[in-house]
């Protein structure tokens, strides 16, 4: 039996359309709320911020939403994305369980994100939009955003967390490359900005803050929209593709996974690939083990509250339920960048309560560890936040060895390490500590929790 | 009109042989001659460096060798490689030239280099090989040769430039993530580094110099082999597969390049994409222009001599024919480092002697202009080293919009410059300096070419 297992779709396999878990739900996810009247918001409540079409993709109930033909069509540089069974990782673990990995690696930014930033840019540009605020932690998004800008001719600021902007100085260079202006967050150029350095000159930035830095700019300006790469109903759906093509990919292998694996920090790469195999069991199809990775130093699912809060640490956005650790948390400055965010998607986070999926934490040195297993097994290099993703497999995987069971996984490889590799050097020079963040700082933010009524 | 078009082989189109030049050639290229005595050297002399099964390919007359199952089974893990017409860079350009780029970067190093570090590492396992040394410029080949280690549990131990050592700390990383062991060259380990050393302490190395570490390492241990990343016949025959699958590739897009441009260092990525159609070119097909675009600080071609020399700084390999600078010739520290190498291929020298091909130099900086140029259209950042293509591809693409011809051109975009950021970040910063190589120092490297009687 050959070694390399590559299952991949033709260009026509590309999904037409965007899967919407709410369609399939048994319950619609609780409403969002106005910060100021706690009164759910309505569609024009987002209009300062995003393009009507995208809002009426966030609010949609409709189980299928059409993928615009140009996006399609830039989907295809790097679509369908390979499927892989990881034999040799196989091999190298003993396991009788079966591995397979959707690599989402594959294209030009290097992970899932601009699956979501292209239809963003896309409708954006439709709407006559000139300029496009935005967050970025370990860079990820922030370089897909930038990607996808340059093909819409749209300008691109990000805003990126400061303790990644100073670990991965080449994803600003990425991001440059393709036209776009990075900012280290929290930064001098927004009042949110300038308030938190006052307060801390230091502050490593967290996701939530660099948030608040983008929104306000777009807020203030008519010509300015925001672009999330994470958490929102409308990303987590333009990642479904993801998902969608695994299920046809799992098929050609005649197979079907009994677990689907994705790390999570906003919650879209993991929704990405599980929410499609979710939706078939709530239709009556083969049911499976959801398990969301996130990092045990910034723990929504597995340490925070399930309430309502704010997206981020300026509170400027609406506020909605969701597992959090308090949007005035700010985690240690781990390597996982991408997972730094005190909240977790609201459909990901009601998707688990009503017992959908589980979540599990682990801290960063067993997630490199892991990573290099696999690297040297597969011949790719994760990036720190899809090592958690790794990690959750192998657990799994040495998990069904003790059992003797011969369970078949599928996980999320979403993105690849190249401009991370300064902390694959920490990792191999073993000066990687794995950070906790602070007991009682977690519980001050959680005690600072809006009261709401609803909620 | 589409501005995506990708185009993708299915798996069973990666091919079943690599492809031989010199069976279609007028006249075989002058013999490798043994360094102590000018004699044509045999198979036996190559034996303490290279198992029997490549210097087999390296002196072999046929035109086809078949590839080995559990090569052709790694190369199913990114190949075959996709081509993409750059509508979106001719719209950039205005140009009615029709562009075309094979990408060789979607191999998990990165480059083209892993289409013959996977078989030289199976053919060293197949032999009972544990250990291979070998070098790496940029590190685009090291890395490679560490993946394909990996998958054949060969230790690899890598002598990486100097120059290029510190400013791309990140590759050496990538190589530890795939269980090699990778020194800066010249260092303390060898003679030839310690005699460098003492002559030159602040020495920023050079690919001859690493090369002849290497050497010196395998030559001495029985257990160890050496693997060569460019330049030998074998290198340029398992590159192939680069110009075979764009053949296939053109005949979907149902057109012909009337002209193929790569990169050239050592020269195999450029040998890779253009051999294929030259030969095609031979046996009575339509002609081509194959462009080579090497540096303006190493131009071997465009102002080295042909003549015999040795491949590397200390003088130990057999003396080969070929474009070079004079083995003593140390380039200045430019960003491409994978093409600074005082020498040319000796197949690929004389089929430039034949007048099968040209070759064009450019400096660093005009070449980082087109990189961001294709980047901000294509979405896709070029490695350093193949922005030289990219330029010469930019540079006849301009040359037909002003004679107003539709000439189709296809170019090998050899990898991606994930690794190679700190480069944009000086090109960005407008430091970025244009450097030459010292006249007088050229004219005394070529002034100690060896005195062969033959050349």
């Amino acid at each position: 039996m050959s070694d390399t297992i590559k299952y991949l779709l033709p260009e026509s396999e590309i999904p037409k359309d965007w899967y919407n878990l709410i369609a399939d739900l048994p319950e619609p996810p609780p409403a969002v709320l106005h910060p100021g009247t706690h009164e759910p918001v309505g569609p024009d409540d987002l209009a300062p911020l995003f393009p009507m079409s995208l809002i009426m993709q966030e609010v949609s109930g409709e189980r299928y939403l059409e993928i615009p033909e140009p996006v399609r069509d830039i989907y295809k540089q790097w679509r369908p994305s390979p499927m892989f069974r990881a034999r040799r990782l196989e091999k190298a673990l003993d396991t009788p369980a079966k591995i397979y990995y959707k690599y989402e690696g594959v294209s030009p930014a290097g992970s899932h994100k601009p699956n979501t930033a292209v239809p963003q840019a896309f409708y954006n540009a439709e709407a006559g939009i000139k300029k496009i605020t935005t967050e970025t932690g370990a860079g990820q998004w922030g370089s897909s955003m930038a990607f996808a800008g340059a093909f819409f001719d749209i300008e691109v600021q990000v805003y990126m967390v400061k303790v990644s902007y100073q670990q991965k100085p080449y994803r600003r260079a990425l991001m440059e490359s393709f036209g776009a202006n990075c900012y280290a967050s929290p930064s001098d150029r927004t009042q949110t900005g300038r308030a938190i350095l006052e307060q801390d000159p230091d502050s490593p930035g967290s996701l939530g803050i660099a948030i608040s830095e983008a929104v306000e700019v777009a807020a203030q300006n008519d010509d300015t929209k925001y672009a999330l790469g994470s958490v929102l109903n409308h990303v987590l759906l333009h990642q479904t593709v993801i998902g969608q093509e695994a299920i046809k990919q799992m098929e050609m292998a005649d197979d079907y996974p009994d677990i689907v694996i994705g790390c999570a920090g906003g919650g879209s790469n993991f929704a990405g690939i599980a929410f499609p195999f979710l939706g078939a069991q709530l239709r009556g199809g083969q049911s499976v083990r959801a398990i969301a990775v996130e990092p045990a130093a910034c723990p929504s699912m597995t340490r925070g509250q399930y309430a309502y809060d704010f997206g981020d640490t300026g509170n400027l956005t609406p506020l909605t339920k969701m597992h959090t650790l308090g949007s005035s948390f700010v985690p240690p400055g781990f390597h996982a960048g991408g997972l730094r965010y005190h909240g977790m998607s609201p459909l990901v986070s009601h998707a688990k309560e009503l017992g959908l999926l589980e979540a599990v934490a682990y801290h960063q040195t067993p997630c490199f560890e892991a990573s290099v297993t696999f690297a040297r097994s597969e011949g790719i290099i994760p990036a720190p936040e899809t090592s958690h993703a790794v990690k959750g497999a192998i657990e799994e995987a040495m998990r069904c060895k003790r059992e003797g069971k011969a369970e078949t996984i599928l996980f999320n490889l979403s993105g690849h390490g190249h401009f991370d590799m300064a902390a694959y050097t920490e990792y191999f020079s073993g000066k990687l500590e794995d950070k906790n963040y602070d007991e009682q700082k977690l519980s001050d933010a959680l005690s600072r929790l809006p009261q709401v009524a609803a909620s």
